[in-house]
């Protein structure tokens, strides 16, 4: 405890910090360019409440994740609140009370935070910024085949060269762990450890429990193999004839075929231990993964109960790509990362304020971004004294309105990249003159006017 | 209690609920719009985190604003996090830290939720929805007029029919306060009772105080005067030769010419009472009001001491605009409020999976939204079938493939808008084809393919 009280406090809430302008740019645009291609696949956005009941939210949560939950006591009504730790459950709510329309399916999107106390302290591992999709009231291989589709066209649009989605059913698995005989909280424990791919875990669970050598072998194997039809193989040989083990590998094929028909199978492997973290999963299940990024950019699946859970059995759908985790795998230069515009600044001195809020409006109006400065006298009009303040070095071009040597339709143009060259133009004439000026130094291939990087 | 205990327990959190996609989408769009004017001023978004440290964030916020914070304890450091209940105080904080760059003035907006306990219970008043800006770093009349300008702007670009701004200087009455003799303590009662324009209460204090006469008609009538330049002259009468009344109104008188020059002083009254809840204020103030919602839609002001109680001293000003609100006083069919596109759906049955997708594809290419579907067997590709589902009434056309009476290049199009009136064409043909059909439905004026509404 007293190290704790000598620590240097820390100003900013651990995991949580503020995104600042460039990176903010930056996660804005990716936001945009894959929420319009969700958006074009018939998905509409939900917007959840930041903070919801616990005794509510709960129906859909794993005990795991309650526990990580933030809670708080709501002063008004004496109940608790949470702050969301998963949109699923939310959404899974919201389409339980019929607040999401009645025509199946529902195809819902969300760009959302949400919150969990993880132990690492990692970066921004306390407020996750997320993006996902949820295709609810639907069940079928075509539909499994939808989400991981479009999961793949996100992927691509945020411009990443290589990744790998690995695909499987929670059903195989959970099978073999009923054959095993463990009770059912014994195969909690080694479900949560063949999620987490913690094999020393499974294998003590296992013995401890005296589950046959042949079985825990075959538990173990299972979450070591990963391929494409040569799982499948494999999985038919340990399934036999038991229909509850060859129905999982059933539906397992014929998504993995349809995305063989949309030619994304290059970017799948089968992986018959595949799990997720959350309980509410009940069939196909997925993740995705790039060589560059220790855990998984994001992942979802099939669950079938959750709505039900809240009093609504639909069968559904969704995966959720974590923002944070999917900016780290792209690399600069990647496809949504281009490089915001300086401004021009238009300057006068109070005498030439109409002028230059005009000439302002007109130039905002075809597109520019744009500061009206203000200089409190005529004197200060100068050239030099641009060079000498940041504000003036790091725009695109300045132009000033009521400067000595100008009549009142004349403006000069100085260009900060071009060391301040200034050139007196007729003021209706900016429009042109700045299209050429400051294009021209964009010959290089940059945004028209953009940030030095 | 009881009656509370036998009450339907709410499932939705109180003054928090979803945004439903009609809804999100206009939200969505009005965000996109005001972030738009935003960017092209030269304000760069910061996103701040949902919490901060109650310890380190309470520097910048009034004991009300704090008594009415979402707390809760930090299990890993022991400390109080605070919902954030305004963004100003947190980028006061981001700034102070240094983090905000060297370069002055710094521009910065968000677009964030605020989380506050309010008794009243009415929509979405405990998380509420603003976008806003600051402009840090610089004092003037012209950075104050710049605020107010793009105010102005934003209200326009949402297409508002009528706003006023309402603009005063809190220096002018706080002098007043002062000149009264009241105690500190007192006069911040009697500031929170002008805020209100609680006159009753504010005639309460002035007479246990034992104000004179003279000065509290004054102070209770500079909350009922509002004008143009007549509350000037008025105020100028007041101030007589105190240098402390008369610099705000000069203040005051300088911002107003430069609205004046931009020709935005139709939406502005001048209005000495004018006050903001929040108490780091300290200069020009001002509120947007519409008729037609009760409340303001949006304000701020200068606060050039904040950020020094955070460690740095920066002259600043800032605005905020509730989005709700401005929302409610829009009228349907405002700039921002266009229709969502309805989809076109591409059905086949699983051997024409691959065509199917490769034509979708195509389509999201050149801007349709697309979805698929699949039948799992051919015999349903009938266009009766089709009339039966609401999913294929809302769609603006459907594209079926592989259906009985069809080569492998051609395809039925059938218009749900048309009674389903179907045809055969060439796949090739499609994008063209789908153009003109959907397109001339679109001829009264909606978008193509928009929504009923």
């Amino acid at each position: 405890m007293h190290s704790t009280v000598n620590a240097p406090r820390s100003l900013i809430p651990i995991g949580a910090a503020a995104l600042l302008p460039d990176t903010a740019e930056h996660v804005r645009r990716l936001e945009e360019v894959l929420l319009g291609r969700i958006g074009q696949w018939g998905y509409r956005e939900i917007i959840p409440p930041t903070f919801e009941y616990l005794d509510v939210l709960s129906a859909g949560l794993a005990p795991p994740v309650l526990e990580k939950c933030f809670k708080f006591a709501d002063w008004t009504t004496g109940r608790i609140l949470v702050l969301r730790p998963d949109v699923t459950a939310q959404i899974a709510r919201i389409v339980a009370m019929g607040m999401g329309g009645a025509e199946l399916p529902l195809r819902f999107c969300y760009r959302s935070t949400v919150f969990r106390y993880e132990p690492e302290h990692v970066g921004r591992d306390r407020e996750i910024f997320q993006i996902g999709v949820e295709l609810i009231g639907v069940d079928g291989p075509h539909f499994d085949a939808e989400l991981l589709l479009l999961l793949v066209e996100l992927m691509k649009a945020a411009g990443l060269p290589d990744f790998t989605v690995s695909l499987g059913h929670v059903g195989f698995y959970q099978r073999l762990l009923v054959q095993s005989g463990l009770s059912p909280e014994k195969r909690r424990e080694a479900e949560y450890a063949a999620a987490h791919k913690d094999l020393p875990r499974l294998e003590q669970v296992l013995a401890q429990e005296r589950v046959s050598r042949r079985l825990a072998r075959t538990l173990l194997e299972t979450l070591e193999r990963c391929g494409r039809d040569d799982v499948l193989e494999w999985g038919r040989r340990i399934a036999g004839r038991d229909p509850a083990l060859r129905e999982p590998l059933d539906r397992l094929a014929s998504v993995y075929r349809f995305l063989i028909k949309a030619g994304c199978g290059n970017h799948v492997v089968l992986d018959l231990g595949e799990f997720r973290g959350f309980d509410y999963y009940d069939g196909v299940v997925f993740d995705v993964f790039t060589d560059t990024v220790g855990r998984e950019l994001g992942g979802g699946g099939r669950y079938n109960h959750l709505i039900g859970r809240f009093g609504r059995d639909l069968p559904s759908t969704g995966f959720a790509v974590d923002i944070d985790r999917l900016f780290a795998a792209m690399r600069p230069g990647d496809g949504s990362q281009k490089t915001a515009r300086l401004p021009v600044v238009v300057l006068s001195a109070p005498r030439q304020y109409q002028a230059a809020w005009k000439l302002a409006q007109r130039l905002r109006a075809s597109g520019w971004t744009v500061v009206q400065d203000t200089v409190l006298s005529a004197e200060a009009l100068q050239i030099r004294h641009l060079r000498k303040q940041r504000r003036y070095i790091s725009a695109s071009a300045i132009v000033m309105l009521g400067a000595d040597g100008l009549s009142k339709t004349e403006a000069f143009v100085a260009l900060p990249g071009q060391s301040f060259r200034a050139s007196k133009v007729q003021q209706g004439d900016l429009p042109s003159v700045l299209h050429t000026s400051v294009l021209s130094e964009g010959a290089d291939g940059r945004a028209p006017g953009s940030r030095p990087s």
